[in-house]
């Protein structure tokens, strides 16, 4: 039988415990953010906009999380390809629609396959990576 | 001083307590829900999927909580309005884009004006009502 | 540790299988259909347009597969919904992106959960769902 | 009579072939992709989606495969031209709405006319090109 394959799927329990330590980690460093914890799907299982984050950043961090779910790479990391290939950027990313390869968000990677991604916007680029990466590193 | 006037706005701690508040009362009824706390502009300050919840809800409780914070009624009176008058629901509703008259959210009153919404989808449509209520009354 | 739950996520080998049962019921009532299999998120996991069904049918096919995954519903069944409560049709449905409550699709239950869902476009609404049915019943 | 031409016109079984052609290669190089197969007209005519391979890669395919029918060019010759002319590039790919000039798709051709297209997303660019290359021979 191989029609289906059991997968670990992301509670609401780990996704709310993933957005505290996201939350956590954003208050040490003084950095209002928004925070968005997604399945494999890249939709969203919970979120939080932190007094005094701008606005913008809640559609920024959903495409963040979808980015990082949709292709199981940090962020920060199609980033740097795009860097190096400025073709493949003005090609492909403009052309799906919640493409955006911007640093922070990180996927919740378990037992090799993605399960999830915690996503960050409202500091600066490295600020929202380091906030989203501990945020997955509460469910490693 | 009349250019600015203060007014209640709800902060990512508040919006948290009124969240808890409504996963509590979907837990009693036993339905998984998603649950969106919104600003009096209708944007979200943190949701919840929870565990069971179907998927379309997520589009479908933002709608309502922008629906409930931008016009300071439950989202059932709106319905209620709809009901008796389908030559306005078809000539407005599809006008405003956000704009979706269903049961299921609830807006804080604060000192008489909106300072944003409680919104639920998943359940019953009272049921999902229901819920909004009890998360909007954990801030009265 | 309930960060996690694992569930069982429908495989290529699987969606092939509800694929080719599809198609062999299309083939027997005698009419060309699109057919679209998709996991529990609503995405596209394999399709098939046959020969002589209408181009249209490969966006409808596509959304009610979203409905059906994204609801845990066959779309027929929301379609009784809609036309029992027509307020709710027009103030929800339009709304809601991908939501067609038009019948044709079945979800693909596993354990009492939605692993994703067979859709159909392209013949009467009952022979869609008909075919739909059998999709999906071949993964029961 | 010249109202009419007779034109080869990719069958589902065909589409099938190509299909089952592509996965056989991805499957050797050991890398999970999305594959699509279209009809002249860039319309979908079947697809899969790899166990493992990127959610992103569904819409990547499919535009790839688009760009390839509508063209009847592989896009990797495509990406040379932009590479070559970035003002191209920005004048004319963002005004198209589905071209995506990126490696990965081949034109299948028939009696010197475009009748298809074999679009891939989800491994490298080359490995890419090579399992589209690899499907579209499958019908030469």
């Amino acid at each position: 039988m191989t029609d289906f394959v059991d997968r670990p799927v992301i509670t609401h329990a780990g996704a709310r415990r993933a957005l505290d330590g996201a939350i956590a980690e954003a208050d040490s460093l003084g950095t209002p953010v928004v925070i968005v914890i997604t399945d494999a799907a890249g939709n969203t299982v919970t979120m939080a906009r932190m007094d005094g984050a701008p606005l913008f950043s809640i559609e920024v961090a959903e495409k963040k999380g979808w980015t990082a779910a949709a292709s199981g790479a940090r962020t920060c990391d199609l980033r740097d390809v795009f860097n190096a290939d400025p073709t493949l950027l003005h090609a492909l990313a403009p052309k799906v629609d919640d493409l955006m390869a911007v640093g922070g968000a990180t996927p919740i990677i378990v037992d090799g396959a993605t399960a999830g991604a915690v996503a960050v916007s409202g500091a600066t680029e490295e600020q929202d990576q380091q906030i989203a990466d501990a945020g997955a590193q509460c469910l490693a």
